[in-house]
């Protein structure tokens, strides 16, 4: 098993890490890779022994983005690698959006350069820690393919001048000014980085599930609602949220000054 | 007068100074509070003699949130909580919009803990200066309750990944964090706060409220549009507020050097 | 030509210079200075030459916003200026939504102070650097005018607590801060701005324009989308991209460990 190109282990905490383990291939997102990533978070995402996610990678690259050369055969197909191309697509936008949708909060662990669609992998998971020796870029422009879908992740991340200069320079952005400008939460010395993550992962695996999957599902829903219709929405999640059995349990536990016993844990 | 819960103090330069005075239950939102934060920010929406409106808090706690337990008696109903809780959201959300739809600019005096809803309470003013030694957390993960409603205004002043890792982890952010993520404008020395709110309060307590009523409108709507809507309605706001009186004098002062004379100054 | 109130300069890298240069009036946006922006930025647009435009100015002023003087004098009109305000206000929004729907990428290079509209036209563009000694304001709240269509831009750019106070109080925003909260990409020493501005634009010019086309127009649209039609909107935009020949060419390059050539280099 340790050949596979995503490597699976769920601690006694719940915390399921996910490594990606293709380092020939710079962790590329091949075809195998993306199928690999969309059965392991959409199996997490119902399994109730799994937590919190943490996704992280073996060898020096964290995740170069999509496979050039897989792509590349693409093109020896009828019509010019069109279906092809459109096929992965679909499968990479799917992955990052599963880990949006994903009940489970997913943190990223970056130890190392994190590349077009792999910085779109970070930009798409709810936390993200990186070794201060970690680089992050768009590079598609160099090799005339805009790292359009990346940018989507990358937008909804960071500042409209700061995701630009990524996207039309190409150039690397260092893990430190990747915490200054919100594309991770912080940069970390890379012999501490894996301790650091596990901390944060071990502190949301404490917490209710049902209360974890309710709130993040809520985030990204309000995100995209204007200002009246989020508090609206939000305004009911609260109210389901109030009736449910772990919030009654965690306000009780509070008030009587005990520790919550969350129904699932 | 001194025992309300919310004192109001208005000084000679039309500034309100609204203080949440609930101190042994560090200044909760409970139905009561709510109630008089209503009552208080309708009428100096309304009241000419209101230029400003300053928002602090004596104690140690700026606000904590909802109150727990006054939400807890509401268990007790046949309903098991729902349509009670549903009244309390209702109550609380209304209360937050009313400080974004106020006509009159709106500044945080935060000078200590602001958590779950009292944390929603800064984000949802125009302004925040904060003592730097208070604090910020959406701490409703621990007890089984996501800050849902908190997030609505959270969310939309900090970058995600910002605001879910408050969510997430219900870590406490200090002031100088919540400044460099952009929840608050600066974190200052709490011997200073009031000097320095008190100093951007007088600033623009000085322009026209004409002129700031129709800008902070338009802020808030145009936030919400497309670019090119955005930018059709606000160049109607621009001329109709060039035919406005203030205007054409602040203009016409601006040209000939003197100081502008406002009409309901 | 020397005496134009806007300079163009077109180098053999395809950087197009444009030069504020109308010093007397702080390079205000009169009605000729918005209608030599259009003109320049429109051709700019559709010339194969120009790669990158850098937006400079002369003189201590980056640009002051509006022309008073001007807008004022249209009162006279027997509608007290409604008709010329609105003309006036179409052609501003026009030449900032120019800057951003313009296939080239647009880069700021901020000599100096940028007021109102002026701050508007650094918010506008793509890329911004700024000499260290710049600053930026939306001081319209001053003269009774709020910068309801500056705010459109700046809204865009930065968190709303930093465009509520830079808004409602006029007070200006050192380049450093302004690079911190977001508005430009940087400050540099004034010697070496034009040098730094230079290198970037370089850069840039370097790469496809087919494809710098390509990504500038899918960005500014999937950031209006909500996530899953940006997700599906942009993988239709790369699947094109993956087809032109520059990305064939680009590509190709890059595993054969060689320099693209590009279509219209």
């Amino acid at each position: 098993m340790e050949n596979d190109i995503l490597l699976r282990a769920l601690d006694d905490d719940g915390i399921l890490r996910l490594t990606l383990n293709d380092v020939p291939r710079r962790n590329a997102l091949s075809e195998a890779m993306l199928a690999a990533l969309a059965a392991a978070i959409g199996e997490a995402g119902s399994n109730p022994a799994v937590r919190v996610m943490v996704l992280t990678a073996n060898g020096p690259a964290f995740c170069a983005g999509h496979d050039l050369k897989e792509m590349t055969a693409g093109r020896a197909d009828a019509d010019g690698g069109r279906a092809y191309f459109a096929k992965v697509m679909v499968m990479c936008s799917g992955v990052m959006q599963a880990i949006v949708t994903c009940p489970k909060p997913v943190i990223a662990e970056v130890t190392g350069v994190a590349t077009a669609a792999g910085c779109q992998l970070v930009a798409s998971c709810d936390l993200a820690l990186a070794a201060d020796t970690a680089q992050f870029s768009t590079p598609g422009v160099h090799i005339g393919l805009f790292c359009s879908t990346p940018m989507v992740a990358l937008s909804r991340n960071v500042a409209d001048k700061h995701a630009m200069e990524m996207l039309l320079t190409g150039d690397m952005t260092p893990a430190r000014r990747a915490a200054e400008i919100g594309l991770i939460n912080r940069a970390v010395a890379p012999e501490t980085l894996r301790q650091a993550t596990m901390e944060m992962a071990r502190k949301i695996a404490a917490k209710s599930s049902m209360t974890l999957a309710t709130g993040k599902r809520a985030y990204y829903a309000q995100r995209e609602m204007d200002l009246s219709d989020a508090y609206a929405y939000a305004s009911g999640v609260m109210v389901d949220n109030m009736l449910a059995r772990d919030a009654e349990e965690g306000i009780g536990a509070f008030l009587q000054k005990r520790t919550p016993e969350w129904q699932d844990a």
